[in-house]
This record gives structure tokens, sequence and C-alpha cells, in this order.
């Protein structure tokens, strides 16, 4: 059955791996009969900065609360166009694939303020109004998957299980884990090009085709095992109870199978 | 002996939480005798966005590679003023002191983008252009200090060791020892004040007198015991030699004490 995928992406120069990416992206899912929706942050000129101007009509003119603000204008429509417009692409999305360069360790700025202004009080946190009670696999995005593809400038080996710059995927789970699973999307391994600044044609085609086939997975492959907050493992919605994972502690916890994430 | 202390923060609101311990870190410091300087990222309008227009002198017009300008700019002197002055202020202090709300498990925006743009290649990572062999408490800002200062909307028990988050420790290593130690800097334990939103005048009292006394030890206390990488244990300073803490994969295996990251 086609879906609808949000792709969102952050290179300005359409000739950089990522953008290359962002194409293939674009023409495979295409080829498989989905429709495609296009989040090109640098062509947008998308603004980073969260700010006071976001919100048209302040709840609190003399003191500004990001939070507050942000659940008045989420649901008084009171938003900037900008933001309502990708909120619009996102609620239509049956996935969101996030294409980006890893600049340390993380989203470049544009995409991290698309995070902060877009993932808004009362839709991706704070859902319904009900404090913590929908987040870690329900929540606003719920029933959505979401894919990271980075090109990472480094080797592979600097990111695995004992690479110096810690593994990938747990350098990732403040975005995996943090940002799209604690709004309900369901989340797949992060597909990544290592060594992206030393690329040569056959590794582009390499990272090409790896690309597409983890592209036929979207739907299909196993997310990363979080464990969902409202699952049972979680008893007081804060702590993960004592009798799961006795062993781990940290970001290792909070995966029923921590294989991926050493 | 009085030393230099930057201070960069990133709140838009002079009577938030985050502002607040900015006055309370000025003021602590000053009483010490030490000199302080500020970079107040909203106040100054920071460009957030790491673009085309951030190289006034292009290497190559014909296709954007940020790592090539970036080194470009910054040994030629073609970057832009707002990111030489930074550079500047970076490079007179003796410890910076970073003061941001953490929102979606990282920096606001506009933080991650004075790092971005701010960090130069030659400078915070490729130092003296010798690829990989300054880094992990060799490079540009050695023999300074860092410190992150973060107000943080969730309660203290939802960032333990077992905390639903994950551990504030683990959530920070991208930004502690992949921007800050990375570039060369001793990164102290991360000062947090938690539940930031329900915070009351005794609350904030309690934030004041323990940041003052974190600040204390700014030049003093034990830093997060990461691992050098010209220690000797990265023999080739891609991977952790195997016979350093075995047991350990990920984030953990690059402390030499891992106490304070569980």
């Amino acid at each position: 059955m086609p879906k609808t995928v949000l792709i969102v992406h952050a290179h300005p120069e359409p000739r950089s791996l990522t953008r290359t990416l962002v194409e293939v992206t674009k023409t495979s899912l295409l080829a498989s009969g989905h429709r495609v929706i296009e989040s090109d942050l640098y062509g947008m000129n998308w603004k980073a900065v969260f700010d006071s101007d976001d919100f048209l009509k302040r709840e609190d003119e003399s003191r500004l609360s990001f939070i507050r603000e942000s659940g008045s204008a989420y649901a008084n429509a009171t938003q900037t166009p900008d933001i309502q417009e990708e909120q619009a692409k996102l609620l239509q999305a049956d996935a969101v694939v996030f294409q980006f360069p890893l600049w340390w360790f993380g989203f470049p700025a544009i995409m991290k303020g698309w995070i902060d202004r877009v993932f808004a009080y009362g839709l991706a946190y704070g859902y319904k109004g009900a404090g913590n009670q929908y987040r870690y696999g329900d929540g606003g995005f719920s029933g959505k998957r979401a894919l990271l593809s980075v090109t990472v400038g480094g080797p592979r080996e600097d990111y695995g299980a004992r690479g110096i710059n810690g593994s990938l995927e747990q350098i990732l789970f403040p975005i995996t884990h943090g940002s799209m699973f604690f709004s309900g999307m369901e989340v797949l391994p992060t597909f990544a090009v290592y060594s992206a600044g030393q690329i040569t044609d056959a590794t582009v085609d390499l990272a090409e085709r790896g690309l597409k086939e983890r592209l036929k997975g979207l739907f299909t492959d196993t997310p990363i095992p979080f464990r969902h907050q409202n699952g049972g493992e979680y008893p007081d919605r804060h702590q993960l109870a004592t009798d799961i994972a006795p062993e781990h502690y940290g970001i290792l916890a909070h995966l029923t199978d921590p294989e991926g994430f050493l």
C-alpha cells in the first residue's frame, strides 16, 4: 500500500553526499509507489532559532516560558505559518527520513531548530496536555516511523563498539530515543555513510545501494527495540523497574536488546 | 590567580532560570577576582546556521565543502567577524561555562550553531591541519576547562542511572566528550537543575547555592575522567586497546572511572 514519506534534510550544497542521498531516497520511494514530501531546510531558509517571534499571541507578555507559550500557540492555532506547515507535513507522513551530515556528533543547528520549533507542547511532548502520560512509544507521532540517514566524516572504526568517538547509536540516542521515540515514532537503526570526506565514485555507489536496500525495509524492518513507557517496564513512568535488565545503567537499559547499541 | 572565564548562554528571557543562573555565575566569578566575558547568544542575535555566507573567500566556488572552506577561512583569516570574535573570546578564556535549557536532550539550536560555526577546522578539529592527531584531550582548546550548567524540565529521577530518559551525563556525551573534550578542554561534571518548570523561590535558592559551590571548584575540581587519545590507550587513534576496560562498550569505555556516568 502506498505511503507518504517526509524527507527532512539539511545540506546547502546540491552536489554534497547528503543531497545525493536525498535524491536516492526520493527516486527510490517514488519508484516504490510512495508519495514523497520534502523539507529542504537550507533551501527553505528555515528559521533555526526558537524565540518569542514564534508565538503570535502570548499567554504572558511579561515573561517568556517556551513550554507555556508553545502549548498555548499549538492549542489556539496561533503558531507561525512555517511551524504549522511543518507539523501538517509531519502529520500526513507515515514515515520521516532525516538526512544530514553529522556535525559535532549531532544535528546541524538548522535541523535541531526544526525539532525545537516544530515539536510543540501538546503535540510532540505534553501530548493532549497530559504531562508525561504519552511518551516513549506513545504520543502525537505514534504510528509513524523514523529513519536517520547520516554522513559522517570519520571512519567507521571510530564509531564502533570500542571506537574512540563512542558508538554511533549511543551518540544518536538523544535524537532517536529522546526526540523521535519520545514523541511516538518507531525508529529504525541508523543508516550511516562513514569517511564521507574521502568518498570516491565507488564508495558513493556503495552508499547509494546501501540506502536503497534500507529504504525497501522502511515499513517492514524491525525498529530499534526501545522500551515503551507504557508497556509495564516503567511502573511509575520515571524509572525502569528494578527487575528489568538489572545489569544495565543509562542508555543500554532502555533497549530490550542492546546488541545494536554496543 | 585571577582567570578569564567566558560564559556562553542561550535563553532570551531575562527572568528565566537560565538567565538567573547566568547572573549568579557572573557575580560569583567577579567576586572571586576573575575576569568575565560573555556571549549572550539571543541578545547578540547570533546567526545559528552555518552556511556559505560564513566563508568570505571560497576555495571552491563550485562545490561547498564545509571542512575545506572552514579550514581555509580559518588559516587565511577570511572568516566572518562574528566567528573571529567568538574564537578570540574562547582563546582568551581559561574556562568556558555553557548555560542553557536542555531542549530535546541537547543544546538549543542557537548554541549548537555557535559550536558549528566557531569550532573551525584547524582550531577545534583538524588542529594544525594534522588530521586526527590532536583530539580528545589535545587540540586548540587544551589547557581550558568547560562546565555545562543546564536547566532541565523533567525531574531528577527521569535522568538517573535507571531513569527513563537515560542518564544525563550519557545524554550529554556528544557535547562534553564529542565537542569540548574533543577540542582539548577538560570538562567538569555537569551542573543540572531539574524540574525547572515547577521551580519555587526555595528551589531557586537551592540551585543558586549549588551553582556557587560548583563555581568555587571551576579550576580545581576533578574533571570527567575521559581517556586522552594520546595517553596510550588508543594505540591507533581509532579504537581503545583490547586490554583496556574489556567489559565496556560505547560511552562507558571512554572513561577511566564510569561511576558518574551510570
